[in-house]
Parts: structure tokens; C-alpha cells; sequence
């Protein structure tokens, strides 16, 4: 893999000027050519150059889509589904060029079924956005990337996050969601019951399709009540090894944890300077607990009993809301302090995943690799999940470094393989780890490209994206 | 639909011939063309009318599913996976004829990984033969479908059952597969990390496809603690909405129930009589929790307010293993016992699931259809899913009430997909309900058929099942 290896898709000149024309003529102010938007459209929070498309729609309805992926189907026009533009892996890009559709005019909230604990969206609404609306209710949606993502992007890349070890990531939590398919028709993959073994899952095909089997128009998603109370802290343990054998005895004795989060010492140390932590700079855990007034303090209690039996602690927990807030606050701004680490350099941020045992021995592995390549790259995990992420802060200005960076992640991501792993746990494939997958799942991925052509034969659909071009690498 | 209006797939008789006698040859007396074992292998829990392969196959290992897709493959000869044979839409018929795979010498567990909390199984392992292996370890596996049903099975049918509503479904409990798909390959799905964004859910996608896209060879499992404690017990109810929306004020305050099975009073009465229960005959909730000492106190108390607000009760709980041991026995006998409310008759199963909301009024309104065409159907119901389950205890022999029955069944799928839900929450489509899939999804089911067709182009995968043969019902 190498930033300027981006596969190459085709540019069909003649059906794309002629699709621009119809689109313009159709969606007027609400169809887009200037440069800066285009650029905008494709130039995300990845480390990966921008491919930018040749034009962005701003459709307000699955019937707009329709019409837009109709021209585009026509014409053999890709068209590339857009929301807040927070994924990581050149998802976005426009590698032969097309149409952006960008959903975020489709933001409605179309339904919330209190009883139901449901609620139904347009792909534009973002989590804080629906949040913010059910607060009244008492619900809330738990899913929680780090980034303010829109809905139909988080589901397009199954993204998951902070809180996934306790309810689960977008696979678990979208009972149904519509898309308008690379024909222009659109359908809706399951009816609102909690369950149903009616006929093939087409809901999860598409959640992690990354926008090449369908574009999500809407989604049904279940919802939570907020707990009655909420506890947590943080806990310093003395290696990353003790913290993680923590974190397996908290799930192993069956502790709800809402979150449990591990914080490398590099990245403690950037922590510390940039929101004001008054913790030891070694490995912690940032835990939360969701339940009951008596629940939780029994969850906090028992976790701090298993942190002390592999020498952490002490554990310092609160269920004062402006405490919690407070460390959580330090949690998310993780990727802003450890840019404090290197001013100037841009960051590669990669993640994988693997089975929980084997987690300390992939987190050591990786910090010696770190070391010994000289890199500045602070980690942190979602680790009750097993899953990682690794911040390469690098100058992109000096393609020894990308190499260098590119080199790393290779290793990482087959260390993670080797060890019963994924290449990705949220983050998805895009273009940046189109070698990993074939590396981790073999002839599956055969079966998948006959699932994409079946379903998308022209391949307008996001082309470039999760399958590489020619032959499977060896 | 009628009972005999069966899809009729073509048989390639010169094909099944040729076929039979090479697999005749390779596996010697693990290849069977009597009567009696080609019945039984079709004839299952179902009421619907057997269709016979033309032999049985025993295979050890993937290797051996391989080696006999492959020659179904060559010759074009139906391959139907076949279990514990307990699936109730007649998933194993071979209405072309064909080979039916008997999965039940591959029943080894292949690993248990206890840190990780996951198994890795051969598809012939029941789920009782994997808890009985699991229980020195202090987990277990859930989901309970009633039947001692394989594992292999469940995946495919996505089944569920009591427990789901606190443990989720097959779909939520399977972290990879490996299956051989049409053209002889063998594929796993995914890696054991706990999550994934590596490219499309082929995992799902199989899960739940009744042996139409593959032959599932192994799965790896999520597993659970055993609880440290479990509490549970019945309460009446003066009418079934009562108890519905007790149910969901349960779930709205966050009770983290492990089961909440509604029986009516029809099923009541059956069961007081054949499992000697002291209960008055109205309709009633069996209820669980699992969690710590306190937890599961904490949750009877509050499951017995919620109770009483809507007229239920008085609650009797218990954490006593063998007291409650008597109530879940009397649950899991709720088939035999409804069998004495007709004797003689034949209980035709069907499931149906809604939103929690609608649940109560399609309940009502089946309650009501059963009295008026003079039926004898008693409900049981996983309410905490809004699933429930009717039994219609027919003759058989008489094809007026036959007809009356499918009139019945066509009357509950079609009221259950008008109230937003499907026309089956964990039985599967089979042959029995190709008509409502169409009704439930509508432009959805092309989209799957074209997946079918992509993955096996000569279906020889279970044919006849799943989707109809011509044009979509209007």
C-alpha cells in the first residue's frame, strides 16, 4: 500500500459531463461544481489525498435520491454518498470522478416510538442532533464514534465506539433502514419488530457497505433509556498488560460495563498537558457504569476490587455528572492532545481489533514497534471490545515519514490479523485498507465482489472503495 | 398458500442418478437411500406434507460437505443441510428431490476460548450438548429455542427464543462462520474479534438463509457467565393488554429482564392441568433476571410494581434453582400440554412478530379471530420481542379445517405485517410462508433472489425455499 497507490477507476468523460448538465438543470442552487466545495466533499479527517468528485447534489428526499442515482445509473456516473465527511480510510474520495451526494439537508427525525424504544431518521440527523431532540423523551441513542458523524454514515461503515462493549455498534442497533439501490429503486430492508427471520439480512449487508451496494435514505434505530444513574472514574495501572487482564476480568465476571477505555502512558502524557488531568502519565482506564442508584455503585465497587487485584488503583469513581463530564471531555479530546505531542505534524489515525485475549500481547507488540521505528504515536481502546487505535503523528510533507508511517500500519494490521484479528474494528476499509481485507478474509472476499457486481453491475456505486482492482495480493 | 400448493422444483432425475451413485461409492454406509432414514429427514415438526430427498449423507468434516457439494454441483442435484430436523416451515423437504446433508457426526467443539468468551463448533452441536460441555467453565450459552435444536440449524433459520430479549438472537451471538458455499468452496466469514468494519456482513448474510447460500461447517459463538444469581417467577394478569403493557413498562425502565414470556389463559388452563401449576386461569408472565444477589432482588421488586400498576399480580418470585426450575419445565412443556386441549389433533406452529406497542391489540384481535372461526389455538408469546406464537391444534385428515387453519394463519401474518411487524420473528420462511415475505418486503425480495442467483446461479442450494417460483403475489 502506498498514499499514491489509490486505485484508479475510469473516468467516463462523455457521461459525466452529460449527467452534470441534467443535475444542474434539475437541482439548480441545490447542484454544486466550485472547486473549494468539491475539494471539501472529499478532503475528510483522513490522512489520504483528496480525490475530489465533479460535482455535489443536495438532495431533501429518498425521491430526489432516486432521481440523482437514476441519471447517474444512466450515464455510468459513480456516485458516492456523503455525510459529515468524519470517516478515516479515503471513503469519500472520488477516484474516477461523479457525483457526491451529500444527505445532510435530509436531517429530519420522521418518527420516535417511546414505547417501541425506535425512532426513524433521515441519514443526515447526527447523534448529538437526535440526542439533543429525545432528551425530552428519556431515550437516547448509545452509539458514539467520537465524532458528531451523521447517522447514515455511521451506519454505511458500521461504526461502533466508546460504548459499543455495552450496547453493541450500528450492526446491533438498526432494525431497518431504507436505500435507494444502483437501479434507482428504492427499498426498505425489514419492517419495525425487534427481530425477524424473514428472508436474507439485507439491513446488515448494507450496514458496512460503505456506500457500494445502495445509498441509505433512511434508518430505524432502537433506543435506550437514559440510565438512572451513571458511575465512573479513572484507574492508573502499572503496564498496559495488567490493565488489560483488568478489563478481562470485568467482563469475565459479568460487570455491564458501559465503557472501558484504555489510555496509553504517551498518551496520558498528552492528556495531562492538554485538559488539566491530575493523573500518574501510565497506562489508565477510563470505566463507566450505567444502572440503577445501587447498581452502579455495586459495578464501581467491584471494579475497583479487580483493578487492586492486578495492581491498579486506587480507583476513584464519582456519579456526580460535572466530574464524569469532565473526564470524558479529557476521552474525546484525546485527538487534539496528542497533536500537542508534535505541533505541525498531521495525524494517521488506524485501528484493528482482535480477541481480548490476545490484546496486551498486541498492544505491547505494537508500542515496541513504535519505538523501534521511531515513531510518536500514541494509542487508545475501546479495549472491551479489543479494539485499538493507534494515532501516527507524522509530516506529510516528507514521504520518508509516510513511508515509514505506511510501513507501521502494514505491520500493525497483520499483526492484528495473525493473532485472530481484523484490520479494522470501526474505522472500515475505504481505500486505505483494501490489502488488509484480502489478507484477512481469503475467498470471502471473492464472494463479496460477486455480491457487489450482482448487485451494482456497472459499479457506480462508491467504486475504489473496500475491494482492489486486480488480482488478490499475495 | 395451501398445504399442497408446494413450489415444485424440476428434478433432474439423470443428474440425482448419477450423483447417488458416486456418493454411494465414496461414503459407503454413511450414504443412505432407505425410506425410513430418506423420511425422516424431511419429515420434521412441521404440519407441512414431506417431501422426501432421494438420499441421506453423513459427512465428518468440511472437507467431506465440500466433496459432496461439489458432485451436487457437477451433476445439479439439490444439497439440503439437515440438523435435528425441528424447524416448523418445512425448511428440510426436498421438493426437487436431491441429497440431504445430515450434519449430525459433525458435532465436535472445536475450541473454547474462556478469556474471550467465545466457542468455536461444529454445526451438529446441540445447544444443550454445548452447555452440558460448557458447565466446569461458568458459562453458557443462551439462546433457547425450546427444541434441543443444533446450533448449525439455528444459525441458519436465525433462531431465538425466551431469552432473546435479554441475549439478542443467532444474529447477535454468531462472531464468524464457515460454510461451504455452491461452487465447492469453503469460506470463513470473519475473524473472532469481537467487531469488525472489514467490508460486507457475510456473517449476517448467511445467518438466517436456510441453507439457500451455503452449508454451514463451523461457528464461533459468543458466551456468557452463568449468572451469579437468577430470580424469577409468574404473575397473573385480568387481560392480556394488561399484561403487554406491563411488559413494556418493563423494558422502558430499563429492567434488563432475561425472559418475559406472556401465556394466555387459554394455554394456562392446558398447562395447569398437564404440568400441575397452581395459577389461576387468566393470562400470565413468566419472568427472570439474572444478574448479582442484589441485582436480581432489586429486579423482581421492581418487575412486581410495575405488575401491580396495571392490575397484576400478586408477584411470587423466587431465586430457589428448583422452584423455578418448575416453572421454566412447565414453559418448555407449553406444546405438549396445549396437545391435550384437542387430543388427537396436530398443532400447526406459527409465529408472527410486531412493535411492543401493537402487541396487546394484535394479540386482542387474534384472540378474537380464533373465536370467531371456532378454533382451538392457545398463544404463548416471547412478548419481551413482541413475538408470539399460536398453536392450532387441527385434524389433520379433514381438509375443511385444514383450509380453515390456513385461513387463519394468512389472516394473523397479513394483520401482523399491517401493524408494522413481520410475518415471522424467529420460525424463517421455508416453504409455509413464501407468500408473506413477498408481502413484507416487497422490491426487497428481488434484491435477495439476485443475491441467491449471484451465490448459487444453478440453485442447488435448498431450492424451494425462501422465495416462490414466478411472479411476486398481489
Amino acid at each position: 500500500m502506498a498514499l499514491s497507490d489509490l486505485k484508479r477507476v475510469v473516468r467516463n468523460e462523455g457521461g459525466i459531463e452529460t449527467a452534470l448538465g441534467i443535475l444542474k438543470q434539475r437541482f439548480g442552487e441545490r447542484f454544486q461544481t466550485g472547486q473549494a466545495i468539491r475539494e471539501q466533499h472529499a478532503h475528510t479527517t483522513t490522512y489520504i489525498p483528496t480525490q475530489a468528485p465533479d460535482g455535489v447534489v443536495f438532495p431533501q428526499s429518498a425521491g430526489e435520491v432516486q432521481e440523482i442515482v437514476k441519471v447517474c445509473a444512466e450515464h455510468r456516473v459513480p456516485v458516492i454518498a456523503f455525510g459529515t465527511g468524519t470517516s478515516l480510510e479515503g471513503h469519500v474520495n472520488a477516484p474516477g470522478g461523479g457525483i457526491s451526494v451529500d444527505l445532510m439537508q435530509m436531517n429530519r427525525i420522521l418518527a420516535v416510538n417511546p414505547e417501541d424504544l425506535d425512532c426513524t431518521i433521515e441519514p443526515g440527523v447526527t447523534r448529538e442532533d437526535l440526542n439533543t431532540y429525545l432528551r425530552d423523551t428519556g431515550l437516547f441513542f448509545p452509539i458514539d464514534p467520537g465524532a458528531n458523524a451523521s447517522l447514515g454514515g455511521m451506519a454505511a461503515t458500521r461504526a461502533s465506539g466508546t460504548n459499543a462493549v455495552r450496547y453493541g455498534t450500528m450492526r446491533e442497533n438498526v432494525l431497518s433502514l431504507s436505500a435507494v439501490m444502483a437501479d434507482g429503486r428504492l427499498i426498505t430492508t425489514a419492517r419495525r419488530a425487534k427481530k425477524s427471520s424473514a428472508g436474507y439480512d439485507l439491513t446488515r449487508l448494507l450496514i458496512g457497505s460503505e456506500g457500494t451496494l445502495g445509498v441509505i435514505t433512511s434508518l430505524t434505530l432502537k433506543l435506550y433509556g437514559i440510565p438512572q444513574a451513571i458511575s465512573g472514574g479513572v484507574c492508573a495501572f502499572p503496564s498496559v498488560e495488567a490493565a488489560c487482564n483488568a478489563v478481562i476480568a470485568t467482563i469475565q465476571v459479568g460487570i455491564p460495563v458501559a465503557r472501558i477505555e484504555l489510555v496509553n502512558a504517551l498518551q496520558m502524557r498528552a492528556m495531562k498537558n492538554y485538559s488539566k488531568l491530575d493523573y500518574p502519565e501510565s497506562p489508565c482506564l477510563f470505566v463507566e457504569f450505567h444502572g440503577s442508584d445501587a447498581g452502579v455503585k455495586e459495578q464501581a465497587e467491584s471494579f475497583g476490587e479487580i483493578a487492586e487485584e492486578f495492581g491498579g488503583g486506587p480507583f476513584l469513581w464519582t456519579s456526580v455528572a460535572e466530574e464524569r463530564a469532565k473526564l470524558w471531555k479529557a476521552r474525546h479530546e484525546a485527538y487534539w492532545a496528542s497533536l500537542t505531542l508534535r505541533p505541525g505534524a498531521k495525524a494517521l489515525s488506524t485501528d484493528v481489533c482482535v480477541p481480548i485475549s490476545r490484546l496486551a500481547e498486541c498492544i505491547a507488540e505494537t508500542e515496541a514497534d513504535i519505538a523501534e521505528m521511531g515513531l510518536i504515536a500514541p494509542i487508545v481502546g475501546h479495549v472491551g471490545d479489543g479494539n485499538f487505535h493507534v494515532l501516527v503523528l507524522m509530516d506529510i510533507n516528507d514521504p520518508a515519514e509516510i513511508e515509514r508511517a505506511e510501513e507501521f500500519v502494514a505491520r500493525l494490521n497483520l499483526r492484528a490479523i495473525g493473532m485472530e484479528g481484523t484490520c479494522t474494528g470501526e474505522h472500515g476499509i475505504g481505500q486505505g485498507k483494501v490489502a488488509f481485507l484480502d489478507r484477512e478474509l481469503g475467498d470471502s472476499v471473492d464472494f463479496m465482489r460477486t455480491i457487489k457486481k450482482a448487485l451494482d453491475p456497472q459499479d457506480i456505486l462508491n467504486p475504489g472503495k473496500i475491494f482492489s482492482a486486480g488480482a488478490r495480493p499475495t
